[in-house]
């Protein structure tokens, strides 16, 4: 069984995450642009050095399948090196995963990771 | 317990969804920019005042992680706000989550949204 | 009962996916823009012709809500239309679905779709 992992975290973190992640012998991973905002509503919070002025702050999802067992350790790894300290760095959240496939061999499950 | 509420309505609906939102006291939320089509296959929807030609139209995604208990109240509010009662006004969905984290303290569950 | 099925393909692809799904009578999708790598870290994938020399490759995430029962199918149909044999194919998740609307009707469930 497998879950997905999605954390939404400040774009410069994406490197200290993707490496956080190899060391944990992750093997794929998906990224894209968000744009968003959580108690503070994005006002105080801090982007290229100037105070953002908008709600909306840009922030990188990453959404990464691994088994179940991998799961706790990935989210605590994202944790660790996504976080500054700061307001503003970021939530991760896992949801439960039916099946998996890869698209090149049909192959399912665990073996498609 | 949290869910994950996933809704993709009208890029011109955001504020009136976001203020919805923020009535019920939802405290982050995640946008993105996705285009899509439903039953019509988006030929016949309109876009900036005119029809738009091509199968997928702009959309925007947004995605909330709430405790279950407000997930309901929140499918309604985000479908009344993103309500046009034109064809292509959007999808909402809810899908279950096993866990979530704030980065910059490491608090799990509840007491991470 | 519904399912969300996550597809992440090759760009060009999207054309041939759309099609078969469309030949099963899938009446909504939701696409957008991300950018990832599997297990060759996307150093050895061709994009445009050219071998890509960073680690994240462009690809596009296709969101289809469907019934369970359609579940499976679309899942096949999907890796079919996606595959060239090649790496960097893509990857199919399946995640359980709680609830559905149509943002116009206030339609939930098999309804909504
Ligand atoms: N409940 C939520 N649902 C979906 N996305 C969220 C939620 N809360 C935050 N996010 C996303 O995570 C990003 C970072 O959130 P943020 O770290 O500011 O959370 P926070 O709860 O305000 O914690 P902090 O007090 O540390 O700032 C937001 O910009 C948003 O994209
Ligand atoms: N089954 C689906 N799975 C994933 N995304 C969908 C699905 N159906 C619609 N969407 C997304 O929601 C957007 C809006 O869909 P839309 O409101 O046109 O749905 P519809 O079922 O055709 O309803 P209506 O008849 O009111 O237009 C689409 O552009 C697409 O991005
Ligand atoms: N475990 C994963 N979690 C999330 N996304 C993934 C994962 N693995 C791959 N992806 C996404 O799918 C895309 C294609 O992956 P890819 O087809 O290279 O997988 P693979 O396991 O390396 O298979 P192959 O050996 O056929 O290349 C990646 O660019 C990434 O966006
Ligand atoms: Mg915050
Ligand atoms: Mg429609
Ligand atoms: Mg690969």
């Amino acid at each position: 069984m497998t879950k997905l992992v999605t954390a939404v975290i400040k774009p410069f973190k994406v490197d200290d995450v993707k490496a956080a992640l190899e060391n944990l012998g992750v093997h794929g991973l998906t990224i894209s642009e968000v744009q968003g905002y959580g108690r503070q509503k994005g006002h105080t919070e801090v982007y290229r050095g100037a105070e953002y002025k908008v709600d909306f702050v840009p922030k990188i999802k990453i959404e990464v399948v691994v088994t179940d067992e991998a799961a706790d350790d990935l989210v605590a790894a994202i944790t660790t090196a996504a976080q500054t300290g700061k307001i503003g760095d970021g939530k991760v959240w896992v949801v439960p995963v039916d099946s998996v496939v890869r698209v090149r061999t049909g192959e399912r499950g665990t073996d498609a990771l």
